[in-house]
Formats: C-alpha cells, sequence, structure tokens
C-alpha cells in the first residue's frame, strides 16, 4: 500500500520543505553534517547517497529470511531495563541470533529490515575475515612485511610493518584517531575518502595518502588502534588478488555467507574502497557474521575461512599490549586480534565495534550473536562502550534466564 | 576461485597502473569521460562509483534464477548475423525471453549477469509505469495540469502542460536534447544530476533546474523529445505518494516483479533521483520489464500495473504528432505514448530506449521480450536505431524459425 501520510520522520531526505508540501522533510542532510547527531540518523543508513559506493554482492541462490520476524521474550521480567538500553544507546536496529536461530529482531525509528546501515570499524572485523581466507589459500603470509605485498608503501610508517603487527594494530603510526579533531589524520582521512569536504591540500586518493603515513617508534610494541591500517590490509589483498577490494569481499566472503542482500562499501576518487569503515549491510546480515564466528568459519554447510583462523581471533591476542588504554578501562583483561575486540572475559566473548554504536558481540558460552546499529550522538565514549558491554550481558543472560 | 591473474579488461577502474602492480588497469574513468568511449564500457557498470546512488529495492523473497543461464540457438543458419549485430554494436548483454522463459542470454567483455548496467531512457518507460499504478488508484489524473500536483512548476514551462502532455512528449520546451552540446539543457541537466562536473552558474539540484524551463509555444501540439519531462513525472509522483522516487519506485514496482535484483538510481545533491535517465538493474531484471507489458501488467500471478494502462501505452499514440522526426526516419507510422516507443508496424511491437544502445523490444506476436545493454560510441544515430531494429527483428525471425 502506498502511503498517502508523512512517514513521522523528520529526518528523511535532503530534499527541500517547498518541495514536499505537506510533509516534514524540513531538514538537510549534508555531507558536512550526516555523522553528527541528529543528521546521523538519516546518514548512516543513507550513505550511498552522500558518497559513492561499490557493490558487495550477496549471494545468487540466497532466499527469503528464515526464523520469526520480531521474536521478543516479553515475558522476561528485566526486560523493560534492555527496552532502556536500546533506547538510550539511540538504537536503529538489534538483530540476536541464539544457537544460529533469530529469537529477537527489533527496529527503531523508521529503519527497516531491508535497509543498509553503515558498519564504521566492523568494516575492519570483515576485512580480516576476508584476509584469513587469502591467508588460509597461502597468498598471504602474515610475518611478511607489508612492503612485499605492496611496493609503494616502502618507506612509509606501514612499509616495514608486519602484516600480523597491522592486523593486530601493533604497528607504530603517526596519526590520530580523534574522529572530533579538524586537524587529525582520522579527519583526513574521512575527507579523502569522500566522507567530508575535501580540502585542496588534501592528497588525491586514500592510496597516495597511505603512502604519506610516517612511523612513531618500533612496531609491535603496543596496541595503537589505527583506522589507516584496514585500509593498507585491503591494499594488500587488492595486489595479491589481483581484484578490487570490494570483489574480493563479494566473491570470498559475502557471497558465501547466505547473505540476504548486497552490501555497499564506499569509494573515493581514486577507486579506493573504504575497508576501514565504509561498509553498509542490512542488520540480519551483519548477524551472519557473527553466526560465522560462531561457526568456526563454516556457512551454508561449507568452510569460508579457515577455522584455525577463527579460534586464533577468538584467543585473542595479547592484553599487555594494551595496557593503559581506554579499551581496558572497559575490559581490564582485553586484547585486540586479528581486527576483533576480544575482551578475555570467563565467556570467551569477542566483539567488533563501530563508531557511533554499531556491534557484533558474540557470546560463546550461549551460542547467542547479537548485531546492533546504532546513531548515538558520540562517535566514542567510554560510557558508550559500558552501556553496550552491560546492557547485552543483561540480554544474554535474560536469554539464558526464559529457554 | 580467487583469480590471481589480471582480468584481461583494460578498463577495470579508476585505479593507478603503480598500485596495481603487473595489472592492466591503466586507464583512468572519471566524471568527465565515463559517458565517452572506450570509457563508457566500464562507466555504464559502474555508475554507482561516480555518482551517488539511491537503491530500488528487489522483492524480499525473490529467488534463484530460473532458466536456462545460456540458451543460444547455435543450429540457425543465420545466428552469425545476429553475432554480427551484437558485435558491430557494442553489445555488453543481450537477454530474451519467449512466452515468459529464458531462451538467449548474453555476455561480452567483463559484463557479469549481477553487474547492473545502467538503462539511460529506458528509465523513462519505467517512471511511467509506477505512474500508471497511481493513476490507476485514482492519486492522479492525467488530465490535470502539472502544477496541480507541482505548485512550485506554475509559471515554468511544464506548470500548464498536462500530465498526459507530459507522458507523451507533446510539451513544448525551450529545451536542447543534444547529448555532444555543453551548451544543451540536457547536458546542464547531466551536470545537476552529478553525471558531469558542475559549473558554478548551475541551479542548485534538479527540483530547481525543472522550475526554471521556459515554454516554447502551445502544448499539445506536436512531439518533442525533452527528458526533463519525466523528471516532471518522478517530481509528481512524489508529491502525490508522500515519498520519494526511488521509494514508490521499489514499493510499488521494482519489489512486484520477483526482480532477483536490488537497482539503484543515481541522485543529486537536492536528493532529486534522475528519473529520466539515472536507473541501473541487471539484464536479467530488465527483461522482466518487458514480460510485464506483455503480460499486460501482471507479474507474479498479480495486477502490479493496470492493464488497461498497458493496453493504452501498447496501442500507441497519435503519429501525425511525431511528423518530421529522426524516429520516423526509421519508424514512418511511429508514434511516443506513456514513454514507451510505438513503431506502429503490424506486429504491434513496442519498445524503451536509452542513448548508446539500451533497449527493452516487445515482439507481442512472437510473445518476445529482448533486453539489451551497449556501450555504443555515439549516444544517437539513425544507424545505430536502424541496425538496433533489424537486428531485433532478425533476432525474432531465427527465434520463431526454429521454435
Amino acid at each position: 500500500m502506498l502511503e498517502t501520510t508523512a512517514n513521522g520522520s523528520l529526518l528523511t531526505s535532503p530534499g527541500k520543505v517547498d518541495r514536499y508540501a505537506g510533509q516534514d522533510f524540513n531538514e538537510h542532510v549534508t555531507l558536512e553534517n550526516w555523522q553528527e547527531s541528529p543528521f546521523n540518523r538519516w546518514g548512516f543508513v543513507h550513505i550511498s547517497e552522500l558518497i559513492t559506493t561499490a557493490t558487495i554482492r550477496r549471494g545468487r541462490a540466497s532466499g527469503p529470511s528464515t526464523g520469526s520476524e520480531s521474536a521478543t521474550p516479553e515475558h522476561a521480567e528485566r526486560w523493560h531495563s534492555v527496552e532502556e538500553f536500546l533506547e538510550s544507546t539511540h538504537t536503529d536496529a538489534i538483530v540476536v541470533l541464539q544457537h544460529g536461530k533469530l529469537v529477537l529482531e527489533r527496529y527503531f525509528g523508521s529503519f527497516q529490515p531491508h535497509d543498509r546501515h553503515v558498519l564504521m570499524s566492523v568494516s575492519k572485523s570483515v576485512c580480516a575475515l576476508t584476509m584469513g581466507i587469502l591467508v588460509g589459500r597461502g597468498l598471504i603470509d602474515p610475518q611478511q612485511p607489508v612492503h612485499h605485498y605492496v611496493p609503494p608503501l616502502k618507506g612509509s610508517a606501514y612499509g616495514n610493518a608486519t602484516v600480523r603487527q597491522v592486523l593486530d594494530m601493533t604497528a607504530a603510526v603517526r596519526y590520530s584517531e580523534n574522529y572530533l579533531d579538524a586537524a587529525a589524520e582520522v579527519q583526513q582521512q574521512d575527507r579523502i575518502a569522500g566522507w567530508r569536504p575535501k580540502l585542496e591540500t588534501d592528497p588525491e586518493d586514500t592510496y597516495e595518502f597511505l603512502t604519506l603515513l610516517k612511523a612513531a617508534g618500533e612496531h609491535g610494541r603496543s596496541f595503537q588502534y589505527c583506522s589507516a591500517g584496514t585500509d593498507v590490509l585491503a591494499w594488500i589483498i587488492e595486489n595479491v588478488s589481483g581484484k578490487r577490494y570490494a570483489e574480493v569481499v563479494s566473491d570470498e566472503l559475502w557471497s558465501q555467507l547466505g547473505t540476504l542482500d548486497d552490501a555497499l562499501i564506499t569509494t573515493d576518487s581514486g577507486g579506493f574502497a573504504f575497508a576501514n569503515g565504509g561498509i553498509a549491510c542490512t542488520a540480519r546480515d551483519l548477524a551472519k557474521i557473527g553466526q560465522l564466528m560462531l561457526d568456526e568459519g563454516k556457512a551454508n554447510g561449507q568452510q569460508v575461512v579457515p577455522s584455525w583462523w577463527i579460534n586464533d581471533t577468538m584467543r585473542g591476542g595479547d592484553p599487555q599490549l594494551a595496557r593503559g588504554t581506554a579499551y581496558q578501562q572497559v575490559h581490564p583483561n582485553g586484547s585486540y586480534r586479528n581486527q576483533w575486540w576480544v575482551p578475555g572475559d570467563s565467556r570467551g566473548t569477542v566483539y567488533a565495534a563501530g563508531i557511533h554504536g554499531q556491534f557484533i558481540w558474540i557470546d560463546p558460552v550461549s551460542d547467542t550473536v547479537i548485531a546492533k546499529f546504532s546513531s548515538y550522538p558520540q562517535p566514542v565514549a567510554l560510557e558508550l562502550s559500558r552501556a553496550h558491554a552491560a546492557g547485552f550481558r543483561q540480554l544474554i543472560s535474560i536469554l539464558e534466564y526464559t529457554s
């Protein structure tokens, strides 16, 4: 049915109010403001209208979704606190799988099951799974230095880091990951990637940007979260495969998972796909990435990612390397391995996280995957990390209690 | 399997040669050149990497394709001339349905079954089918003037034209459709739509552009092919539905046809979806639009578009209105109705056409649909039109002969 009334959403498009007479479409979403609240609620779901994109294809034989569409354990006594968690963290969508079955699926605001939400740094975890496939095939040796696979990076920060160090983010790079600082490298990367208006002084594209980064000491000594590292991994993937990054993710990973929809990835003027943060997909498909982890790399009855790669990832890295980080203020025993966060708790939790509240949270004990999209106003904050860790753990305990 | 060798395509990405060591990726495709040969072969298939896009969703329950993937009537004696036709017209893909079944499917160069090719003005025919649905529902009366539905167009060229006149392109507009003239309105529209680099003197977006067009005489007197008219239809569709154009096409048409994949449509800085030429889809899905015409508006067992709208379209308009046009040099009895071309031949042919050789050709006598994507070097040419009419008719006669 065609709706002839306004859909009640304040932020629906970059359109003009006088052009949608009688509608509430009275706010602009622009390249300048789409990452800021409240514009991010629309921007995170309409990234292809703001930035150019390439397709990451679903499997050709994908059928309709199986499982209940809105399973909610309404009888749970503590459920209201989960509702509060979802509301207070500006949730756009949550999909929970337990024992591989859909047990909870909720959408908020105007977000729909078919909508694709930007993953932010959850994209990094997707990149490393793709790399795990190529490592398993012998195309990449994590002990090799980066310049072995990408000669133009020789002499730059990442050139003599090993692939392993880049995977675990222990390369030492002069790079500020302060999302709110216009002078930070992470914002410059945004501009070059087409995520913000470009400055004349910026390098031409991400490839060039990566060649210009400078080292900041000895690699391998400590954990330094740096978005550029994932883009280096993507460049390695392109060079060893002879294909573009989006094609490799399509062919090797996304089309093999029984995904229901294509995903997207933003591209820059040089054709570089923004591996560190630019994927957008549906909530249901995102949960399939988590299920792949729980199933030790198997999906649709076949081994997509080597099981040893998944196991190595879920065991985590060395927590000593992350001493003194904000991360360990939330997860004191936490480490970072193969672009996944490993809290080091007794349940074997592992998670992928993106700014503004994007998550895949995996709990092996209860065999649960939680995929969550949000439009949290701040990109990163201790209370955001704490609220999510607590919220996910409570949700899992309720599911255990009621199942 | 991952290919580790170059794919043999000269034009594969906007990437740089030194960044893809050992590959043949040595040409740039840019916003300046993507519509020109040979760059258009890549550009037409990667439009989302050059221009921002919105999604036109497939049906959620779509399954895998049915039917043979490469049925070719190789035994046909005259088949070599069809091969010549396909080669000489720079074909990227051709899909032929007969009695609703796939009887021929061929891809050329690097174009794949999952690739989405830009439709150019075949997009217009999709727009009018969508409007037919809303007319059938009583939301639009074709006899009303345009300003009745879009008040901001009052006083501009289209304001006092009727919707019927815009559908049949008999509105009189000061507008040059010369694709190769930088001063022509059609190129200005390209720039505003994000299809070419914008000039500072250009209007902000397509909405504003449409309000500035001037009339050029009395409406309804003669056929004047003018791309802007379709964008006016899309604006009407947005205003009567309260939804954005891509949403309406998704909900009412594309998701109802058993399409296998999402389609895309390019968007401009004002959020306007480029209705007159900006849709991209797979060849298989495009053929479903033709099948919908042959099936009098039915698809998947339901009436998607009113049958009377389809019948009215296929009967054609008044050929007198198109006297003296290049169109009638190819089809002397040709007319234009509801954004479809109706040659007025004895077989009841009707077709949709886009520059550089995009076609849906429908032959009711043999119950055949031909969907064809091309990267023909010239946008329009008499020999291009003649070659396609002759090629399609020969192909159909071979299918009749061999079936």
